[in-house]
């Protein structure tokens, strides 16, 4: 296919089934603008089909987006040749995102199947109440957010190659990383971030934004979708003077 | 009908009509969903029509649901029989929802025909609210929301069996149980809430959500609505330093 | 027309037009629905065309309401034998809404040709402010929500009978009445609100919403668009501690 | 094709083209209205092809609008006859927009292709906050709105006339102008503003909302989101007493 594919590139945007990534990519990112997470061009997204990886591209409307628009990549090419990116297909407008080293981290470094990055208020707003706190968080060295004894932190896998997810009395931790003028200098933090925080699925951009992956769509999604729920949550718990970490109550027995 | 639908299970979730439980709660999952209620997999909702008991899977995005994701119950061998629950119809993927003992107490104690779980963040905040105040509200010993002289209190039922609704000057009471590691687990606890509220519709579930349900879809539904409607201008209330119980004042007397 | 329709009184809400009444009731309270207005079978609407009325009946959801479910008077029967209301047609199940002496009360003393009766947040929340000041606002003795230079307030006509509309250093009057344990008895307050503000096209009622009227249906959902624009931005301001009335200031003279 | 219109001037707002003007222009408000930022007849956009400027009529609802509503001038003859203006199409009903020579200020001096205005809560906020502020932000006699450090500032270019947009450590001015009693007496504050702050590409009108434009719809829209996004950012920053403006952190050296 990829050899077809190459004679005729359009053919890898190019699909009657909805959930062929390039049709899935435009209809979450309209989903995703109606929520606010992608907004002005901001934000975006990126799924990965074995080692097809489909991109969203930079400064599109996010909810206007078609097939044609999405670039596609070859994964093992890609790390072979880590400064010569090529694509396998260009659409012929619009410039390749400077998010697609990041997405390009959640595939080689976690093996997700795809990646949304969004600008969500709730996130930024995170970011900025951790950089005001003393020592922003709990963890001065390096920021992250942490919040427990919500029920919807069990929206969270345990991390990559555990099974499971997250129990009610856990603690869901994402690391902040620092902003920089060029979105594609995240790459080396993020990549420090997934190494030290090897269980997330998130990694918070410090007035920016956040990026979450999951092993699939599905999870992506929805680990996404259960963050900006915590998010959002989180910045109204400061404004009521909640705070964020509970003490763990002794646990009820589970009946057997 | 239901030996016909033992042969072919399939066709307890099929029907043209959109008003059949298994159409039914795939769209007022996705209006749940809209409404923020069922985010990222969380909460959900079930139908009871006569015997049959239809439920949401867990783990399905609620808004993406579909009628063949339906299970199906008989409500009398579920009673006959606690421990082996076994279902009339599965679906081919997902497991069977955490929630569904839950609903089962609304449909065996109280006669319901649909209860409804959300995560909303309304129901949260207002169970974190309570825990920060010092006696939890009016009652130490049992952690319960209380409000009054609030008109969309009349958007609720006297009780199950009584007739009418509550008027605006009565107190609407809504009991907050603890939320515990497994969801199944709130069972119990649920049910001795039922006990203690008689004549209360719904649960809240600290840090949670809310369960609430209704002698059908309609009174369900439309109690959901007046109850988160209730939290939030709850919440909005405390940012504003407005109490939730007032005095009731002298009642006009009605025109004869 | 009127007594085709009294022999097949379904005639009246059968109609192709969707500017028909019995169409735009359910089209605009499926509006009204998604902006929380009419939440839980709340709220309302009504709509005269000459001598006929039209209203949304009690307990329906409200975005999920036919025309079938309209029912109908005449301005002109009722007026002259109020105590016995008939309708020309009453859909079959359903109950009148109490909301009706109040959308007629707007008819009849105002010539208003459509009258939104909301439960909308912004208002209740206003109403609770209102209350919570020293002298629950400019007036002591009936409460009264004012707001000046805001763009937003020429939006509003001068009042009936008066041509042109509000200036943007106009002071905003909305009245405010105290609500009552049942809704018809609203009327004879909102009755004399009417009296003692002439040129108000709104009238507050304490903990419950607000009744927003127009000459027609599109002065009536333009001017209720505005004024919950501006019980949200005066909830905002207070909040911030920006206060609703400013000084004018000397006003800049029109270029000629 | 001008000559063509005058004579059948109904021409110039019917076409298929879903991206003609005369249908952009409506479908464009219909998703401004759902994102509030023209209410109750409130706000409006424009939009001009080389000569020909298309306009929203004064008082429509926005969400309902068609292309039949639209106005057609020439700018060209504008230019010629500031005083006299004429139309080279009209709308049956309606009155010209108050808005037309703020618009048209965008389309000469700064060779626009696109103006909305909108009454956004969040732009009418911030002019409120500002306005509460000791000097009015940084710049006491003329009010500017002013933050850095946020990723979305990236949504906007650097100016008129000059390549490229602004960076995350680049402080995003947008000038406050005094509102007047009538929108068209608002033009030469807007034209004083854009003169003093030339590379702006919007201008806020206290406790009135705000003017963005771009060179095409698209930057006009996207510039226009991405800044209710900060105003929204900046309010919500408020409420947690976070400032806007916060010192620019040494930059990381981008990899070359």
């Amino acid at each position: 296919m990829a050899s077809q594919a190459l004679e005729n590139p359009d053919r890898l945007v190019t699909s009657d089934d909805p959930e062929h990534p390039a049709n899935l990519i435009p209809s979450l990112c309209a989903k995703f603008w109606t929520l606010g997470w992608v907004t002005g061009t901001g934000g975006g997204a990126s799924i990965r089909d074995d080692d097809l990886v489909y991109i969203a591209p930079s400064g599109v409307q996010k909810e206007l987006m078609k097939p044609q628009d999405i670039y596609v990549l070859s994964l093992a090419a890609q790390e072979a040749s880590l400064k010569n990116r090529t694509y396998l297909r260009s659409p012929p407008s619009y410039k390749p995102s400077q998010c697609t080293p990041l997405f390009l981290a959640a595939f080689t470094r976690r093996g997700a199947g795809c990646c949304i990055h969004t600008h969500s208020h709730w996130a930024v707003l995170v970011t900025l109440i951790l950089e005001s706190m003393p020592n922003g968080g709990h963890d001065g060295s390096h920021r992250v957010f942490e919040i427990n004894n919500i029920e919807q932190i069990k929206g969270f896998g345990r991390g990559h190659g555990k099974t499971g997810n997250l129990g009610y009395h856990d603690t869901l931790r994402i690391p902040v990383i620092e902003n920089t003028a060029h979105e594609e200098d995240l790459t080396e933090f993020l990549e420090e971030a997934m190494d030290k925080y090897p269980d997330t699925y998130a990694v918070l951009v410090r007035r920016h934004g956040v990026y979450v992956w999951g092993d699939n769509v599905h999870k992506a999604k929805t680990q996404c979708e259960s963050l900006d729920y915590l998010f959002q949550l989180a910045v109204e718990m400061k404004q009521l003077g909640i705070p964020w970490i509970s003490e763990v109550p002794v646990t009820v027995p589970r009946r057997s």
